[in-house]
């Protein structure tokens, strides 16, 4: 049914454009938090939300990046990146938890989208699932990395390790002939359980 | 007329080395400021004035990036942080204006260079933008990245910025069929003059 | 004699092995007392291991890079991150000196490696030395950065220098035509050399 199909894709692009949107929201707010002015907020707001992406297809070899061969990509970026830099205060009293919800979402469907980008580069199941985490933190850690700080990522939280165990069963859904669609539904829902539980519970993953 | 064409290309290349020199010079004062070693100021004298354009290379697709395809282009960088580990005591004296107006020189040449690259690989104008003024002040990024500060592009002043606006004067040229020469010259004079500006008004982008 | 070529590939794959490994080592080290989570200590584990080898893989165009087209390597340094976080006070009670001799070793080899890489790739000679130093050096550097620290080869010590070296000293018996096996070696020796000479007479660059 191509008309399904034709919704389907769709459907995923809207879908990944709001992820898109909303770790440029992400982003910006930390930049204007760390005192960048205009142009520091709308760099953060794009390296946030297109930098885990850009390096994937960089390492994967497929270049130019997605996000720089579709211009509604950065646009999205640098609209989120402006109605923060314009909407910074009414931000600051947004309630913080469903906000984490949405990020978890985001995360999830980053991972997804990773890691089946990469398993369709035929690389190999253990690399796939890195460049699905790559995908869904490589935003932020860059983000980190330009604001001079020790990315949060690394340091405590159950947040990569979301994307890890997404990505993780994604591929082992696959391995057991599971259909793409499924599989794409079961990582993304291992991805954004483990997180949502890690909020509600305070869970921190483990440290030498 | 071949010979008028040679002689063109002959001066864009040496301004280009010019250009490439200078970001040199200024990359390895801020690490000898730092109080980083011979080799570290050889690095950075490299990253600040060559990493701007092969991040542009590696997310264009273009690799191996030009300067790592002509050796010019890291030898003169080396000579650059050679120069300042020899003289750096020197170099502290001269008078801060003259050399930030070379500066802004420099950095509307590499905005429109990596402009008029990014149009050559027929990527969308608003990307075009983006990459030129990567190729300004990527470099200098990735040197505040390895001395662990924030990026001063990104706090201050209208530097990035003035890169943007040259790079986007450059793209509309072109959209309204002005030359290639013509728009290249239009686009940096905007970048030359809008930092210049800046310096003698001390302008700065607005904080959220 | 395809048998004794079959050793040799096999023998050096093996001490390639033995290098990531160790480099793996070092960088969870860094990332535990950091205060890492386990997650962390896996990434900078990897990062130092083969972040050097990555970039320089991108550099040249060969993507996806080599330690990601085996899944040996990442699975190997992975295991190295998680030989650290469970042993992690174990560690510490270990003798420094013959670890900074095994860590010259690794340097010598991945040194050697990247040059001849590069020279593969018909790059320019000093463009190879470049290639050979970021892929001993560049992990480090890759794991400082996102440790938020000034990377410590900049800053002190003959360590780069080693590489940058042992690099050229490759390049020279190649330019001499001295055969392919013994400019390794050579190029191996005099990195190795140097950093243990350096290590024993607390050898430094000199700041400007």
């Amino acid at each position: 049914m191509p008309t399904t199909l034709l919704n389907k894709d769709k459907l995923l692009f809207v879908v990944d454009l709001a992820g898109t949107f909303l770790f440029a929201i992400e982003g910006a707010t930390a930049a204007a938090i760390a005192g960048l002015d205009l142009l520091g907020i709308l760099v953060l707001a794009f390296a946030t939300a297109l930098g885990g992406g850009i390096i994937r297809d960089v390492l994967i070899g497929d270049t130019p990046p997605a996000s720089l061969r579709n211009w509604r990509y950065p646009a999205l970026a640098f609209t989120g990146g402006a109605i923060v830099f314009l909407l910074h205060h009414q931000f600051k009293t947004l309630p913080v938890e469903p906000l984490l919800i949405l990020d978890a979402a985001a995360l999830a469907l980053f991972a997804v989208a990773g890691t089946e980008k990469a398993l369709e580069f035929n690389l190999h199941p253990l690399v796939a699932v890195m460049m699905g985490t790559l995908t869904a933190v490589g935003g932020g850690t860059i983000a980190a990395v330009l604001l001079a700080q020790v990315p949060r990522v690394l340091r405590a939280d159950v947040y990569a390790t979301a994307a890890v165990v997404g990505s993780a069963v994604l591929v082992l859904c696959r391995h057991t002939r599971i259909s793409r669609s499924w599989s794409a539904v079961a990582g993304g829902l291992a991805c954004f359980a483990l997180r949502v539980a890690a909020i509600v519970l305070h869970l921190n993953l483990p440290h030498a």
